[in-house]
């Protein structure tokens, strides 16, 4: 057995709890100064402060620095081929997303790129990206399906998910997203690929294990509230919990049939109507908010705040891809989640650790320093939690611990 | 004599010359595939492709990269005691900067803990800051007094500055800005301090050759264009070459009297108004642009588009201070500069490279590789320009060269 002791914390701050934090609640941390965290076995047996001293395990000094749970990316789209750098000029002249897709740019160039990949290729680029979303301090992320468009390469994307979940030391939590978009061979034929979907792919993706989610993109132009409904509850039938990207571009029904079929995450919301918190709130399903493609897009931000006060829990993520959103660090995020969504600190920090594990099933193991989670820890080159969403363009993580295995920064 | 061959270049990308680009030549980019650099004692003899090969000195392959000068980051406000992460919750509910300033917040909190710190610890916490501005692609920057708003405070910021430059790769330019803000002690007496600046600091400084710059506030409630004029006029005086904070909140004619009394850069310029751009236009004023500041503070953007077009030349900073901008990252201010200026990834690479080297007089020494210049580059981990300017969030620097010496990203 080993056993660690994390002594001379400065101040530790985390959410508490197996579940996501709603209302006044997210914004509610457990803060103790001069603290330590006991780990045996990489998982967290105790936390105190100088009140309760502790002198077991090898010790490692975190020279007074703020230490919060290790971060959770709870939506990225890991896995793909090639970049889209040069869509930067039409992004620069402001041509919207859906007219590059119009123009055979967007998506199906990196489903065409994804498709041309090895899954060898496809799983040393995408641990790369996971080497430094680890140094940058995430521990636990999501990562989908949806470059593929057809069952072949689907399932060639979530079995590099699922090689990753098991070489890398982060957790990569799968989800199939054969909806991402309509492939060009059924333009003609959206029944065709509806039933494809419901009929082959989730039944195959259920049968293998290869995703615990099933998500749509339901938008304008992709996939509409009615068939996004048909999708989901098809993996429903299969096991699969649903997500859906909804109110990105265009608000279709997509946050209101999250309520509605009980989704546990809906991703986006950037022009969530009010009826569509509502359902949220009433459905129990958790507002995955993605500030980074606002930004990089230069869309307005969703409405976060609004959300809190319905009692819709807010998690925050990346949306790493390699179209509206070629970012994996989510210190920016929690920047933009102040800065831009004008959420507290202590909000941000719940967004991306307690409610970002809580968004993709993990609130159980990961998302709080507390006794029986995973050891999974960023100690911070910061005094305090203000200071940590404070600076902005540092990558500011003196360690990770990862079920208690350290890792450098930078 | 040292000599070295950089050498599998995949793409050398640098504007040209010894002065600011305008108009279209700010994106009138020289680009060379498969180059090469060749380097003695560390400066630039020579650069090539594999149309000129050469085969002398310590040979360092640049594994196919792309290779750009060291960025110039010509704005930062280097010198500071302590942080202001605690204001953060002001920014949060969207008060006013010269709100939190006439609070006893902002500038006057860094001014006090300033002056609380020693030389030595202003040096070692400058330092740290310049450690990272290296890993991050900076070269050479910009340094600004203004912290001390006294003639023993001012002149000690000043020292730092001088002894960073001596002991530190990077070259770092002095500013004198003792103009930053009206001290407290002078609240009702500002021709006193007008008096002190104009007829005893400006002059120390010159004397003891501690800056080659003289800049001012010139906003609502810090200095007037007459005022301001009043001090860069005494700058001039005494051999300090103008520089003009103008137009950031405010339109108060700073960007008109910078065209006027000839300053070599006016920064910030979020809301010059059309004849501040006429006047650095025909006064040859370089534009120095800050949009990590303006995404920080919520403000609009610097219409960077309208002055390329009106042949002002536009360098861009990062502006890092313990306020308003607690960034020194220069690639999110490109990612700024592409995304909400939309400026081409060509005229951002000249904003932070040889226009950023001419708003702080090293034009002839660095911002462009060409033969003659100081050998500082930086050798990205991104196969062209686009690619560098698209993603967001990641470090992208894999080496970087200082006067020939070899520094590592992260």
């Amino acid at each position: 057995m080993s056993s660690q002791l994390i002594y001379n914390i400065g101040m530790l701050v985390t959410p508490e709890g197996n579940e996501a934090r709603r209302g006044a609640d997210q914004g509610r941390l457990k803060v103790l100064e001069n603290a330590w965290i006991y780990l045996e076995n990489g998982s967290i047996v105790a936390c105190g402060d100088r009140n309760q001293p502790m002198t077991f395990g090898e010790k490692y000094d975190a020279g007074g620095r703020l230490v919060t749970p290790g971060l959770v990316d709870a939506h990225t789209h890991l896995i793909f081929g090639g970049w889209r750098q040069n869509e930067l000029a039409m992004k620069i002249r402001n041509v919207p997303y859906l007219d590059i897709l119009a123009a055979g740019g967007g998506i199906l160039s990196t489903v065409k790129a994804t498709h041309a990949a090895t899954e060898e290729e496809l799983a040393n680029k995408a641990g790369r990206a996971l080497d430094e979303m680890l140094s940058f301090g995430t521990t636990t992320c999501e990562a989908k399906s949806g470059y593929g468009l057809n069952k072949k390469e689907e399932l060639k994307q979530l079995k590099v998910i699922k090689a990753l979940n098991k070489n890398h030391p982060m957790d990569v939590v799968p989800t199939f997203m054969g909806a991402h978009a309509l492939p060009p061979e059924f333009k003609e034929n959206r029944e065709g690929y509806l039933k494809l979907l419901c009929e082959e792919m989730i039944p195959a993706v259920a049968k293998q294990k290869l995703a615990k989610f099933c998500d749509v993109f339901c938008e304008t132009g992709v996939f509409t509230a009615e068939e996004s409904r048909r999708i989901l509850q098809a993996g429903l039938d299969n096991g699969l919990i649903p997500k859906i990207h909804a109110d990105e571009i265009d608000p279709i029904g997509g946050s209101q049939l999250a309520g509605e079929i009980g989704a546990i995450s809906a991703e986006h919301l950037i022009v969530c109507p009010d009826a569509g918190i509502e359902s949220m709130a009433q459905g129990g399903t958790i507002a995955c908010l993605l500030p980074a493609t606002s930004f990089y897009l230069n869309s307005t931000y969703a409405p976060a705040r609004k959300m809190i006060e319905a009692g819709v829990p807010v998690a925050m993520a990346s949306d790493f891809n390699p179209g509206s959103c070629p970012c994996l660090n989510l210190q920016l995020v929690m920047n933009l989640g102040c800065l831009k969504y004008r959420l507290t600190p202590e909000e941000v920090l719940t967004a991306v650790t307690l409610n970002g594990a809580a968004a993709i099933g993990m609130a159980d193991r990961v998302g709080s320093i507390e006794a029986g989670k995973q050891g999974d820890l960023v100690i911070w080159d910061a005094p305090d939690l203000n200071y940590l969403c404070y600076r902005l363009g540092s990558n500011l993580v003196h360690a990770v611990v990862k079920k208690g295995n350290f890792y450098r920064g930078n």
